[in-house]
């Protein structure tokens, strides 16, 4: 029997998987922020010509697909599986999209921890001899999100300083059995960890403590050392959970401070664009990821990057009754060799 | 490149994982039904000594993994992965019960395909040599899925009589490497399939074109024959659903009836417990397989059964914006060789 398994939580590809291409489409917003060169398409509406804001997020989907999937000249019949998975209850965004393509599909829900579950899966589906080429993608809009996590807009309620902006955007990347750098080496799955904060205001600092996890379990499975990386991001942690990872790493050892960004802080310019602690949601790793780091380990400024994407794991049921936001982050190893 | 692909959806698990043992736990409405005995827990009260029944159906997936635990006699730490789902908003049920035993955790949405989707995805991570043992659980319940989908239980509107009712219940698989019989054998994933109705009272038609779908492509990819099965059972079409599938498979040239049946119909006696349609809900497949079927595989008067749960991919939502219900079904050969 093949063991692919590297301590508690890490597993090392025998194959590694290509991600051949990466399709990514964001609102105005993200492409008024200092990652916009980066994008595949930005939009002048986040409305998107439809006629709500779910039915936009689910088309943001849909362009993604279709940009990776022009990029890596693959038609939606060469793909075995659909990974995909949203915000929005049920994942109606990823379950009108995946309509669309007629690919055998399954739906991920990981909160905004659902980017590098579906890469993880993903890449797990194509080492494993199941699949030559799959698709993974997530989305998230701060419209749908807003009212059906917070309030409706036209309520204008004011945002507390540590609260996040839902991205409005969509990834896909494309993994396949072709040899063709950046590859997917090493996935580390996250457990769940509650620090019981019940402030949905303050997101960041209620999956930071999962993140340190997931990154400090990678290390210790992989005996990997900091310097192996050039980058370690995580997905949507913002300034306040950023400096969180930092601490708690650190606490154990391992200084990251040189390589360590978070993608909720980079899409954004939170001075100009006021955005508070930062970005958020699950098209925030998505876009960061397929835009701006697929570019960099593409052109070789990058070679070898930790995505930790991370996870809220509350609902507005759980809130209401009381209790506290688990937190989740699963991470994977992207490399040019 | 090792390759498992048989057909266009299928795959064929080369060194097939074992279900070591299963847990079940119901609801009193589902422990007074026709497969009573096979349930290893049923409730007298389905708020199960909690304050919501959000709580109790988490508390219900808890207690499904401790019995499945139990009885492999295996502890969480020995567990690799957890692939975990149920109908809530935010997968509110799984979250918690995941938070509590602290394994690498995978969240999964498919309606109530869910536990073919979770049986699927541990398959082949054992199978690809990412784990030794994984757990495969999902869960529904009546009361939290009425108010949360349709009307507050307090208000007693009149059911239509194309109605499903949701099961109250939660099973949990236990997979290894360990060789052991019942194995899975294949997985066909399968595609979503809409056939236009918007009418959330009746699911079961909505679902019955991507069993039927499922059913039929896993007999092109894997030429078995109907012979080879001595039971195909869908998850929650019920009774409409079920006379839709019989239908469109026989068109196709399966002459299926003799061993047809569907966990939605069987979990109910619907003369005596006024359940309409037949029963549904994520919990519906789950607890029909890990109860009835998985005794039936154990003492071996089933051999070799193709278990099909099914998926209806709408939302409050989606339907309040006038979208059709996408239906989605996979299955997994479960077998005694």
């Amino acid at each position: 029997m093949l063991n692919k398994r590297m301590g508690k939580q890490t597993i090392k590809l025998h194959k590694p998987p290509s991600i051949v291409s990466t399709g990514s489409i964001v609102g105005p917003k993200e492409g008024a922020g200092p990652l916009c060169s980066f994008f595949d398409v930005i939009l002048d509406d986040d409305l998107f010509n439809e006629k709500s804001w779910e039915r936009s997020e689910s088309k943001l989907q849909s362009e993604a697909i279709k940009i990776a999937l022009n990029k890596g000249e693959v038609s939606t019949a060469d793909v075995n599986y659909l990974f995909a998975g949203d915000l929005l209850n049920q994942l109606m965004s990823s379950n009108y999209a995946a309509r669309a393509t007629a690919i055998p599909f399954f739906g991920l829900y990981g909160a905004c921890s659902t980017m590098a579950e579906s890469l993880s899966l993903g890449a797990m589906t194509v080492d494993g001899g199941f699949a030559q080429k799959v698709l993974c993608v997530t989305s998230s809009h701060f419209s749908s999100a807003e009212r059906q996590f917070r309030y409706p807009l036209e309520f204008g309620n004011q945002r507390a300083l540590t609260t996040q902006w839902t991205v409005t955007g969509s990834g896909a990347a494309l993994l396949s059995v072709q040899d063709k750098p950046p590859y997917i080496t090493h996935v580390t799955t996250g457990k769940i960890i509650d620090p019981g904060i019940k402030d949905v205001n303050n997101m960041g600092a209620a999956m930071a403590p999962a993140a340190a996890d997931t990154i400090i379990q990678h290390f210790e499975d992989t005996k990997f050392s900091v310097n192996d990386y050039d980058l370690i991001i995580t997905g949507d942690l913002g300034i306040i959970g950023k400096s969180i990872v930092l601490d708690l790493v650190q606490q154990e050892g391992y200084d990251i401070k040189n390589i360590y960004q978070d993608c909720g802080v980079k899409i954004f310019d939170n001075e100009k664009q006021d955005t508070h602690a930062g970005g958020s949601g699950c098209g925030c790793s998505a876009v960061v990821f397929c835009g701006y780091i697929y570019s960099k380990l593409k052109e070789g400024s990058l070679n070898r990057v930790l995505l930790v994407s991370t996870g809220a794991l509350h609902s507005t049921t759980s809130i209401q009754q009381g209790e506290s936001i688990p937190g989740i982050a699963h991470a994977v190893t992207i490399s040019n060799t």
